[in-house]
C-alpha cells in the first residue's frame, strides 16, 4: 500500500514500546511520520527499549502512563493521529485483579479519548482491539456484527474501550476505528511470561530447549495473524478514519444503523483456523524442543474461548486489507528475529 | 405471582434507599424477606430517607459506597440474592465525569460480584441493567440479541457490568440475571433534577405549577414502565435466577450458544411506543400546567437515541412476567403519590 499519507503526519502510540506499539512505530519511522510514543514501561508487560533499535533516534520517547489524563491530553494536542494500543492484555491477570485492567483498558482510554476530543488537531484514533471482544463466539467466522460474548474482564473492558470509541465518536466527531486483532505473533514481543502472546512464549521455550506445555489437547482453533499484517491493517484504518472526519459513511460495524458517523470496527485475522496443537508442532518442527500435554489449570480452563476464527471481509472491502504473510512465513521470519536477539527478551 | 420464596431470605440491596432500590425493599420487606440496604446517600441522586416511610424498621439500613470493597464483601457474606440496583443514573452526568461513571458503574459492580463470589452463601445476583445499553437501537422492537449500541458513557459502563456479570457467571458460577429496564416512573423518585426519571421530573414540575419543557418537537417514542411492574419482574428474576444455580440452563440471551451458564438477560418494558411530548401531554392533562416546546440543548442531542421500544417477549416466556399497569393507571398512582408527599423530594 502506499503509506505517504503518514509522512511528516503526527503520531501518537500509546504503548509503543510494547509489540504492537512499537512495530507500529517501526512502520511509521519508515513511512516519514513525526512519531510519538508514550509507555509507562510496566515491567510485567511487552514494553522494551530493545524494541527501538535502528529506531531510537527517529522518535520522542515519553516515560508516562495512559491513565495520567493531563499528560495525555498534552501528547493528544500535538497529534493528527493517536494509535491507541498501550493495554493491560492478559486475560487471566484480569480475573485477579479486576481493577488493575479496568483502570488500564477503561480509564486509560478515556484519557485518550478525552484527549483527542480537547485537541486543536482533532487527532483520529485507531484502537488495538482484540478477539477477546467476541469472546466464546457466538457465530463462526465471527464477523463484526456477531454479538460480542467476552468471558472475561480483559474482554469486557476492551469492548467498553471500542464503545467509547463510538459515544466519542457521535457525540464529538472524534474519528475512531477499533481493529480486532485476532493472535498476532512476530518480532518484538515479550518473551517473560506465558500470559500474552503464546504463540511468541512457545518459540522461546523451544529456543531455550524447554518443553512447550500444551494444555488439555490443544483441539481448539485459533486464527493467527503476523504482526506485519496486523500493521499494514492499522495503516490502512488510520488513513481510513482520517477521511471519516470529513465524510463520515454509515458506521460499517452494523449496517442496519445508517447514522454517519466517524467510527469503525474490523476484525483483522488470517481467517484461517489452526488447532493450537498444531501450531505448537509446526514451532517443534521448525525451532526442535518437544510437546508436553498438560491438564488445564483451572484459572485458564474458567476463561477458555473454544474455537476461534474471524472474518475479516469488511477489513478487505473497506481498507483494502487482506493478510499477506503466511503462517509458516511470519513463523520463519519471527525464529530468526529471536534466534538473534532472544538475549535480550529474556 | 407467589413471592413465598423470599420469606425469611436474606436479601441485599445496593442502592436501596434509591427509586428502583427502595420499590424492591417495599416489596421484599412486605414478602417476609430480612432486608439489607446499602446506600451512599449521594447528595445529587435518588436516596431519600423518606422512601423508607413504614418499613424503616423492618430492614438494615448500612450507609456506604459499593465502590467499598471490604464492606460490599461483609455484606455479600450475609446475603443469598443481592439486588444490585446501585448506581450513577445520569447520562448527561456520564458525559461530563466519565471517570466517576466508571467508579459507580464498573468499579461498584465489580465490588458485588467479587463479594458474592467470595461469600459462603453463594448469592445469585439480580441486576438493573437499562435499555441504555442498547442506546440507539439498531432494530426495533429491541430483543435481547439485538447488538448493544450505546450513545453515552452511561449505557456503555452499564453493558460493561452485565458482561462482568456473564464472566462471572461462567468462570465462578456466580447466577446472574440482569433486566433491562425502560423508561421506568412512579412513587419513590428523587424531584430535585432532571437528569433522571424525566416522566417523574415532569410531574413534579407540573405539580409545582411550573411549566413543563420538552426538547425539540417530542416526537420520539419512548417505552414507559409503572415502577411495580419493574419490581415483579425483579421478584420473578431473583427467584429464577437462584434456580440456575443449581440446574442452569441454556444462556439465553443469545441461544445460538447454547452454554449451560447461570446466567440470563431479559427486557423488561411495556413494549409500547408513546411519543415523549405526548406522555408529557398526558401529565398536563392529569395535573394541570403547560407544555413548552425549547430547542434541544447540544449536551443532550449528542446523547438522544431516537425512538425505543422493548420486545419482552422473553421475560413473558421465561419469567412469566407481563406489564400489569397501564400507563394511566400507574400515572394516576404517582400523581397521588406525590400529590401528598411532593414536599420529601424537594
Amino acid at each position: 500500500m502506499k503509506r505517504s499519507f503518514f509522512k511528516g503526519r503526527k503520531a501518537l502510540i500509546t504503548g509503543g514500546a510494547g509489540f504492537v506499539g512499537s512495530n507500529l512505530a517501526r512502520a511509521l519511522v519508515e513511512a516519514g511520520a513525526d512519531v510519538t510514543v508514550i509507555d509507562n514501561f510496566h515491567p510485567d508487560y511487552g514494553a522494551n527499549v530493545f524494541n527501538f533499535t535502528g529506531i531510537a533516534n527517529k522518535l520522542r520517547l515519553v516515560r508516562g502512563d495512559i491513565t495520567d489524563r493531563g499528560l495525555v491530553a498534552k501528547l493528544c494536542a500535538g497529534a493528527e493521529t493517536v494509535f491507541h494500543a498501550a493495554a493491560q492484555c492478559s486475560h487471566v491477570d484480569s480475573m485477579i485483579d479486576p481493577w488493575l485492567d479496568l483502570d488500564y483498558n477503561c480509564r486509560g482510554t478515556l484519557s485518550v479519548l478525552e484527549g483527542a476530543r480537547a485537541s486543536p488537531l482533532k487527532p483520529s484514533v485507531a484502537y488495538a482491539g482484540t478477539r477477546a471482544i467476541v469472546g466464546a463466539p457466538l457465530e463462526m467466522p465471527a464477523t463484526e456484527s456477531t454479538l460480542p460474548n467476552p468471558v472475561d474482564v480483559y474482554g469486557v473492558n476492551k469492548h467498553a474501550a471500542e464503545l467509547y470509541g463510538a459515544v466519542y465518536a457521535r457525540a464529538y466527531r472524534v474519528p475512531f476505528v477499533s481493529l480486532r486483532l485476532t493472535n498476532s505473533f512476530g518480532p518484538y514481543h515479550q518473551m517473560k511470561s506465558g500470559k500474552y502472546g503464546i504463540l511468541n512464549w512457545f518459540l522461546g521455550q523451544a529456543l531455550q530447549g524447554k518443553p512447550i506445555r500444551v494444555f488439555g489437547t490443544g483441539e481448539q482453533l485459533r486464527d493467527y495473524l503476523y504482526i506485519d499484517d496486523a500493521v499494514d491493517a492499522f495503516l490502512r484504518a488510520g488513513e481510513f478514519v482520517a477521511a471519516l472526519a470529513t465524510s463520515p459513511r454509515a458506521y460499517p460495524r452494523a449496517r442496519l444503523a445508517g447514522e454517519k458517523i466517524p467510527y469503525a470496527v474490523f476484525n483483522v485475522g488470517s481467517g484461517q483456523g489452526m488447532k493450537f496443537a498444531d501450531c505448537a508442532r509446526r514451532i517443534v518442527e521448525c525451532v526442535g524442543s518437544k510437546l508436553e500435554f498438560v491438564p488445564w489449570p483451572p484459572e485458564r480452563a474458567a476463561i477458555e474461548t473454544g474455537d476461534f476464527i474471524a472474518d475479516s471481509a469488511l477489513a478487505g472491502e473497506i481498507l483494502g486489507w487482506k493478510p499477506e504473510t503466511a503462517f509458516e512465513e511470519g513463523l520463519k521470519r519471527t525464529v530468526a528475529f529471536y534466534r538473534e536477539n532472544l538475549r535480550h527478551y529474556l
